[in-house]
């Protein structure tokens, strides 16, 4: 089980790496072969990590390291051009460019508020009202700056990141790396004690310890304070309020793996969605840092450096909002044990 | 009916202006006096608009209009005031400061997940982890500066709202607008034809009139969007979001204050719910324009506008909460007839 999954995810790797050196200038080409690569990696490495004491444990943690190594360098350019997508994308959302084709029904709506009569009593008091066309102008002014200068910043760390996986991949530790998922591939190398024992006696323990470990982790979340929508939470400074969901999410991909090993065709859909949450917490979390970041240019317009604030509360609010829906998501699973684990 | 309501709201309306007059240097007391003074002037108000037809209608629009600019005037110094704690502890919120007090469950909560082992392959995308120390004390100077500058100015519009409060309260057209709600408590000029009906007859089409022109106001809301918690709505510039829900505001109170002269002891409970969430979705509003034209304040720091960007961003967040809370109010609602109509 656990040798057959090792060597599906290295072929994969292997044959993601061919790809990769075969495309050659075709971008498009090369940047699937390295998601595909990456994701190969990450199903090792999470592999290796959860029954580490199954194979032979210092060869693993070499390979493990490497590994991680390869994927946070190959990653990063798909994550700067990710960032920059998604910060561009939040700020024409927030100066409601390309608004109108979105919302055929505004014209409706107002011509049902207008038939009411207004009250006089309350006229004098809307002279603030937010939304003046001077307020839009120097929030545009400042969104467009801002949006000039994230662009600038986010290239450039994306071009750097290019060039640093364009080197890693004709390094001789990235071909060290590959010579040892060629061996996963043909014969993983585990340990002997496990070679005896049924597959399923050795791997349940394991996988059951990094569910378990999962719903420890959980369970420390503030989640009940994140099922409250609009709690504000994700907004306040604090260096470590971040800290525990990510670590969630490593372990959330840990289970998800593991689960893989055991029991290819049950996926769990749950874990995937949960997942899926926790990567978008871990984008808006580090897009609002990218922004603050950038506020944090010399001599910048005060106009781009509040733009720059509303959108890194913006993305904090995506934060706050994904941890919402991990609630969501989590809560709706059964606190039992895992599907696999009763019928294996 | 009608009359006698008129009659208790203009008691309570001259009761407080006269304690207003005896509070003298007393500035608590001559603040609840004018917040009950605004409370009675709401209700006379709101009366003389949904029963107008029931009204000597010329009479009923002079005092309409009168009271509509006493309360505006009244009311601006609470206004302010309350705006600038607003915002000073939405400040105070956002850069964590006393905070330690609020959460002894920290310390568990982080010894709860440092038990559980990092995944080496995730170790490299963390660097730009929100929250690092610079950029939090970037924030915190910011911060500081704008609330200091947001606190001068609202401190500078309230002690101007102060005066003018002042100067109406000895104006000629003060004492008008006195007189006029002294007629109303001794005696109601009612129409001639509402006298000879019997009071339901006249009363609840009216009433039921403002209950139905509230029910279309709010079919009108896009409550379908709000209902999604994090629909990141709100933040999004446009000149005309918040009218239908502030003009919607104006009309619970219509409906409310009518049930109040039908059925005085049966009070809608999710009707002043609904009011309270769109007092709040219009303090918020405030509040975030607030924070944005302190934001065109020349010569600030780019640190500062970048704190007042995320306070703004801040407080549209809170207009979103605020609709979704409207929305769970409303659709808690049974959507049949008030139940005060049933059994008059």
């Amino acid at each position: 089980m656990l040798a057959g999954y090792l060597h599906r995810q290295s072929s994969d790797f292997l044959r993601s790496l061919r790809l990769h050196r075969e495309s050659g200038s075709d971008a498009e080409g090369a940047g699937e072969a390295a998601r595909r690569l990456r994701r190969a990696a990450r199903r090792i490495s999470a592999t290796l990590h959860t029954f580490r004491p199954l194979t032979e444990e210092t060869w693993a943690d070499q390979l493990l390291a490497e590994l991680g190594w390869l994927s946070g360098t190959l990653g990063r350019e798909q994550t700067c051009a990710a960032r920059r997508e998604r910060l561009m994308a939040a700020l024409t959302r927030l100066t409601g460019r390309g608004e109108r084709a979105d919302r055929p029904d505004r014209g409706t709506r107002d011509a049902g508020v207008a038939r009411t009569a207004p009250n006089p009593a309350d006229r004098g008091s809307t002279a603030s009202a937010p939304g003046d066309p001077d307020a839009d102008a120097v929030l545009s002014a400042g969104a467009a700056r801002a949006g000039a200068l994230l662009d600038r910043q986010l290239t450039l760390a994306r071009t750097r990141a290019h060039s640093a996986a364009l080197q890693a991949l004709g390094s001789s530790r990235f071909h060290a790396v590959a010579d040892s998922v060629a061996v996963l591939a043909s014969e993983a190398p585990l340990a002997h004690a496990a070679a005896e024992l049924p597959a399923a006696d050795a791997l349940l323990p394991l996988a059951d310890q990094a569910h378990r470990r999962l719903a420890e982790a959980v369970a420390a979340l503030p989640l009940a304070r994140a099922g409250h929508p609009y709690n504000a939470e994700a907004l306040a400074v604090d260096h470590r309020q971040d800290a525990p969901w990510h670590q969630v999410r490593l372990l959330v991909r840990l289970a998800r793996y593991a689960q893989e090993v055991i029991a290819p065709e049950s996926a769990d859909l749950r874990l995937a969605d949960a997942a899926r949450a926790l990567d978008s917490h871990r984008a808006a979390a580090e897009a609002a840092a990218a922004a603050a970041a950038a506020a944090r240019t010399p001599r910048i317009a005060p106009a781009t450096a509040y733009a720059l604030g509303v959108l890194h509360a913006d993305q904090r609010h995506h934060v706050e909002a994904a941890r919402f829906a991990f609630g969501r998501v989590w809560l709706s699973r059964s606190p039992e044990r895992p599907a696999w684990g009763d019928a294996p």
